[in-house]
């Protein structure tokens, strides 16, 4: 039985190498900027001109050639400059108390060189164009609210790099240079397949004995959510046929295979054996933590990734979000995983284990955001999760975590 | 101008409002499970059945009919009971030492009323069903590893409430219930409005003095991985019928309209008037923060939402992240705000503005996540994004913030 973070070194290293031999080649895929976040970018984008490509109008007002005699003078408007024109429409200048009405985002003309907003100016004229005066006391910078040509970067320079993951401001900076369509690493193809004789479809009506399944739809729907789609999924009795045919396909054609029951020591847990004979190596089974101990993670003959959950609900949606989905989901932002301290005392599990607990954040008001667990449930009781917001983690201890101890927390998405 | 938490209050009424008359109004939709994680019910969800529906068996191992006297004597398996399975494999009980093995999620059979695990068990005989021993030591409970029918819950009682953002825990409840097609709210139809002459499409050559667009698209991306979608897109030229056409249209087809471009103050900022030539009414323009102080919200003659952003890509994406998009999306989940403590002393905004800044989460190996600013940057500034985890707000105040601060942290998407 292996602790919560050799678990964790034991998946990284793996997804690293099976995407590396199974997602991250080609062929690419074109996706629409409109569509590309969170999807891992496959080349380098280079920048196809300077940002900003002219000395950019920052702020809508007044421009001057600066001259530290004029400031305290009347400056008259003699031209205007719009945003997405290439000239000015008015006189050229000609004296120091010659102004340019500019608009942001104008690329500005010499030699005009800076600019005073309309927040600092009081009208004083009421000629045809107009004139105004600098308020008293402000001081006036030669150059101040010019956004300069390439003062964010030069053309050719390289923003962003191949393995890169699409953000928001990403996608500012691809569509700017022009990218419309952007090259991507396909997705990871998902086999879901659970197993258990005791589990019926939702639409139908369980016998006394049976529960309907709900693990992998739970899962599919985070899936989902998240931009990934399982390709696979089925359903297998408890028999060794049926299974064996089941995990073949989903090896067969999948890069990632999700399982659901039939893990654990129970004589039907025919999971582990079976993908042995597949042809998979198992790379861990049981980790000291609980819920979800039956956990098993193995490699599938051509790389591929194989999670075997526990049939529990608690177990399973509890493992998915903190061992399976970091991991297979490189898209999921940075707030997935935080230290965060416990709002009350709280008790770890027994004799070495990790124990995960359902919990809400709270603000008290002042400090950072906090943890709170409710009162405790046993993992078969998944109504005990609704109220929560995530998952914390608390790690093995021989004794109580006193209130304000921090710890992993993995929000539900 | 007003304050961050003054237009906070005044976007959450106005949204509530127009949600309630516009969104949440019937004909409701019929989702699937697997997509319907994130979307609001519009009917609560009654118990079908008891959970768990039987005594389930919790562990996989032994059944006995507990009896201390047998606690330390061998067990005979004299049947098996499998998940899924009415009826025991074997003979019935009729002594003490007689057990059941017994698998996780089989309904248990009376009398047999105790479990204990494989882990807890050795075993002694080699006949043909096998002999254990409880291993010495062990406390055995009376109805240990026992999940009691109904006590999670009963059938009729009401579980979910109309009106509930439907999250993973959720998704089991719902297929446990039977529910495969899940009734939900509409999702808000959203336009998409930018204006600006200086801007061209994505796949188009800029001249010197003109730029590509982007924010809308930046928007679009959000929406889409947020299950949203823009119903209208487009752009219009810096002119009053042009933009007074297009913010027609979207106004009539759309709950939601997001502006971008010409509501500052320079001379071709036409959005706001022409918002009120078309029946709107402004609830603020301007708010007394950096980046995004022209931010205009108003709703329109039938109670549309708009939101017009300042055209300057940074102070887009802040708005959109701050302001817009934690009251459109009700399904962004707990942690899209946090507060966290500053990694580094920091300034506020002069004159009482709030400030936004893009930070990144840091751990420091111990104590909880911190925010890390960098270096601050101009608000035009899209590429000082790229490394960010998301925004921080930097309350006004008169002297710099000390490291350690507790502020807001709003994480990318």
């Amino acid at each position: 039985m292996i602790s919560v973070a050799e678990a964790d070194a034991v998946i990284s290293k793996a997804v690293k190498e099976s995407y590396a031999e199974r997602v991250y080649v080609q062929p690419y895929q074109k996706v629409s900027l409109e569509s590309s976040l969170g999807r891992t970018m496959t080349e380098d984008l280079l920048a196809d001109r300077d940002q900003p490509p002219f000395d950019r109008v920052a702020m809508d007002g007044l421009s001057i050639k600066f001259d530290p005699a004029v400031l305290d003078q009347t400056l008259n408007k003699v031209a205007y400059l719009q945003a997405g024109s290439p000239n000015i429409f008015g006189s050229p200048w000609t004296q120091a108390n010659d102004a340019l009405e500019v608009m942001t985002g104008a690329a500005l003309i010499e030699p005009w060189n800076t600019i005073i907003p309309w927040e600092d100016l009081d009208q004083v004229g009421t000629d045809n164009l107009g004139s105004w005066r600098i308020k008293a006391g402000l001081r006036v910078r030669e150059d101040q609210h010019i956004h300069h040509r390439a003062s964010d970067y030069a053309a050719g320079q390289n923003l962003l790099q191949s393995g890169t993951t699409i953000g928001p401001a990403h996608i500012h900076l691809l569509a700017s240079n022009g990218v419309s369509n952007v090259s991507v690493y396909r997705q990871p193809q998902i086999a879901l397949v659970s197993t258990g004789d005791e589990l019926v479809a939702v639409e139908d009506t369980p016998l006394p004995h049976q529960i309907r399944r709900s693990n992998l739809i739970a899962i599919a729907a985070a899936l989902h959510r998240l931009g990934l789609t399982s390709k696979y999924n089925a359903h297998a009795i408890d028999e060794r046929e049926d299974l064996h045919t089941k995990l073949a396909l989903a090896l067969q054609t999948c890069d990632i295979v999700i399982v659901s029951g039939a893990v654990s020591m129970g004589s039907f847990d025919l999971v582990p054996s079976i993908l042995q004979e597949l042809g998979c190596s198992c790379l861990f089974h049981k980790i000291a933590q609980k819920p979800g101990k039956p956990l098993w993670f193995g490699k599938g003959p051509h790389g591929q990734l194989i999670f075997a959950l526990p049939g529990n609900p608690v177990s399973s949606l509890v493992c998915f979000r903190r061992l399976v989905l970091p991991w297979i989901c490189p898209a999921l932002n940075a707030a997935n995983m935080l230290h965060l301290p416990l709002a009350e005392d709280c008790n770890p599990a027994h004799s070495g284990f990790t124990r995960f607990a359902p919990a809400c954040l709270v603000d008290q008001g002042f400090g950072p955001s906090q943890l709170s667990l409710g009162k405790a449930q046993g993992s078969g009781n998944f109504f005990s999760l609704i109220p929560s917001d995530g998952i914390v983690e608390i790690p093995p201890n021989d004794k109580p975590y006193p209130a304000g101890s921090v710890v992993r927390f993995f929000p539900w998405y």
